[in-house]
């Protein structure tokens, strides 16, 4: 076995590009109810104009602007009622001077027509005559055509996540199939005869079974399509199964085990075994989580990952190293960062980049936010669930002062 | 018909909590992986001590720190090595002054020992002998009874919104059953005769249907749970048969319209006679979307929302007040938001809440984000995928000059 030589946070994220440089994530084609929450996998190129008819914003009448000018409460014009256009028609004639037609909010204007009275200010005077008490400018209150979306347009860009806001555009656009990735698949593995399952009995000595259901609540959360979770006893012909198996069905095969020496070896010797080019990072010099594993198998084109078995240490590689690499290989966008001011100082590891877990407190003021480092034992399960959020330290700075500004990533 | 009586948006959350006073919104057990990314509907209180027993957070020997004062890399200590803990096992027995025992990370420490040193600092001498070369202080290395999570401690409040690390300290309890609110059922109906479907041919003057496919995938993402989604013609009886069939099913039926006075009328008539009490507003001094309905019907504890028919302004309504009220209701915190300064004066509507969209933009030094307002004029639905949040400018204030300090609500 090589010697275990400890890489930096960026040459394994490196390593992990260049290695499965051959990996294709591939796209299907869904509803688009279905591409709600997923990620685009194609450019939407607007294929029409939004609106592709002039559209008044208002009820009311639709006029030749220059008629009503001069006009006021006091003193109306009078136009002659020629029509009333109804949602989703079409108005029958090109509007001339003097005339106006009736178009509610949404409706399509006349033909000639550069302007609109809201309701507000007209009233029925006769059969056919309406009066005008409002002089209004030339496009008042009209949509011209393709004033939303240009026909040819690039509107969502590949890698987009769908939002909300996303699915209206598309609809709007009458597009009805949209083509995203498919959800990459997942198979988490825990290792540990130690290991009790919540809701059982647990002996003394043992601890419960953490890892399988925090990274699995993560990865389901982050759009992965998590295949399997498996718990597997601690020895080697054991996991080498479970990981061949899983490797068969899996983008990601993803096992965290115990922290000791012994344990990671095991993991390490399994997926390097099962595996071609194999392991290629053993050890990441990053806190909490240096015995991190990366490896890849070309021919199923699997990536293989081995986790630290403490719960915060692995759920945070997680983060930091598969779910970017899934964000950057598609070409998502990083979650927006928040600023603000670290409440204490924070020592970093020399040598390490350090991953620190942070509560957001708003000042008094509400006009910044203070960063509070939430501090425990390494082993403190319960600082993760407390955070809203993390701040990194570079191997290279010795800690960050109080009153220091940070990046703080959400979570 | 009753005359039309514009509130503001504070009194007409106020009227929804006061008038929904008796709605009961339920709960369900399921199964931890299931709980995830639900809302936790009673508080969870520490069953156990975390860990419940003494843990080393390093491969080492466990020693009585004592015994190690004054060992260095040139002068060790010598300690009898009695016992080799696996991990899940207990030590069989207390440790003495000059023993040590092996206990690799996790595993549990021999009663009476107090400190560990890792086996980096320490070699196998002769058989059955360590040599410790490095002092370590009382409690090195140890995670103590109770130190996460102590017995009786309210770990987790009603309300909560469960993530990935709340999931991991409910395992680390051994929780396997949790209970969580149902999610609310929601009926998504949308009116008009012009609108055609993503998809299928339009004629001109028609537009594509746009609020069901975004108001459902905004319902979808915030963990409501769509019954049903219609569109339904533009009439008054048929309308009135969609809403009661929903009633009978869904915890609110939302009814989004055309925009012209007319049919917000008919949604008014038809959503007042379905209930008991009945509608309560109608209109909101709220830009965009006035044209906002809300009634409740006591008997099948149903909330009936009329929104705008522009998609913009119906996902608004639907975000600060249906989303609003349904976290105010079960207690889930309101997500943060980022402080941010204004790039270019902003006015508001006087007497309206305004609620302006925004993209947020990190100056060149990183230190705070810019808010940049999108412009579009009323009925560009491309705002809303752009934007990544919004600002609101109180009714009182006439707008917001360049360079203020703004808080950015995340969409």
């Amino acid at each position: 076995m090589e010697l275990r030589k400890v890489q930096s946070m960026a040459t394994a994220r490196e390593k992990l590009v260049e290695a499965t440089v051959g990996k294709v994530f591939q796209s299907e084609k869904v509803s688009l109810m279905e591409s709600a929450g997923r990620i685009l996998a194609e450019s939407v190129i607007s294929p029409a104009m939004v609106p592709d008819f002039r559209r008044s914003t208002v009820d009311g009448y639709a006029v030749h602007a220059g008629d009503t000018w001069g006009a006021d409460e006091n003193a109306p014009v009078f136009l002659e009622l020629v029509e009333e256009v109804n949602m989703g028609d079409t108005p029958k004639k090109a509007l001339k001077p003097g005339e106006c037609v009736y178009v509610p909010t949404g409706a399509m204007l006349p033909e000639c027509a550069d302007g609109m009275v809201m309701v507000e200010y007209c009233e029925a005077f006769a059969v056919n005559q309406i009066a005008i008490h409002q002089g209004v400018a030339k496009g008042s209150f009209i949509v011209e055509i393709g004033e939303d979306l240009q026909l040819g347009e690039e509107i969502l860009q590949a890698g987009k996540f769908l939002g909300p806001g996303d699915i209206a555009v598309l609809a709007s656009l009458g597009i009805s199939e949209v083509c995203v990735y498919q959800k990459p698949k997942i198979t988490i593995i825990s290792t540990g005869d130690e290991l009790a399952t919540p809701g059982e009995e647990k002996k003394m000595g043992q601890v419960y079974e953490i890892n399988s259901f925090g990274l699995c609540a993560m990865a389901m959360e982050k759009g992965l399509d998590v295949v399997h979770v498996e718990v597997v006893q601690d020895t080697e012909s054991l996991l080498l199964i479970a990981v061949k198996k899983a490797m068969a069905k899996s983008d990601f095969v993803v096992v965290s085990g115990g922290s000791s020496q012994g344990k990671q070896d095991i993991t390490k010797q399994v997926l390097d075994e099962v595996s071609c080019p194999g392991v290629f990072t053993h050890g990441i010099a990053f806190k909490p989580g240096k015995p991190t594993i990366l490896g890849y198998d070309a021919k199923s084109e699997t990536i293989l990952v081995g986790l630290p078995g403490h719960p915060v240490a692995a759920m945070m590689v997680f983060e930091l190293v598969i779910l970017w690499y899934y964000r950057q290989k598609l070409g998502i966008k990083e979650g927006i960062t928040v600023p603000a001011f670290l409440e204490s100082n924070l020592p970093g590891a020399p040598g390490r980049e350090t991953c620190q877990l942070v509560e957001l407190i708003l000042d008094k003021k509400q006009d910044f936010y203070i960063a509070r480092p939430i501090l425990g034992k390494s082993g403190s399960i319960s600082t993760l669930s407390r955070a809203v959020g993390y701040i990194l330290i570079h191997r290279n700075k010795e800690g960050i002062k109080a009153g220091e500004k940070v990046q703080v990533h959400l979570l």
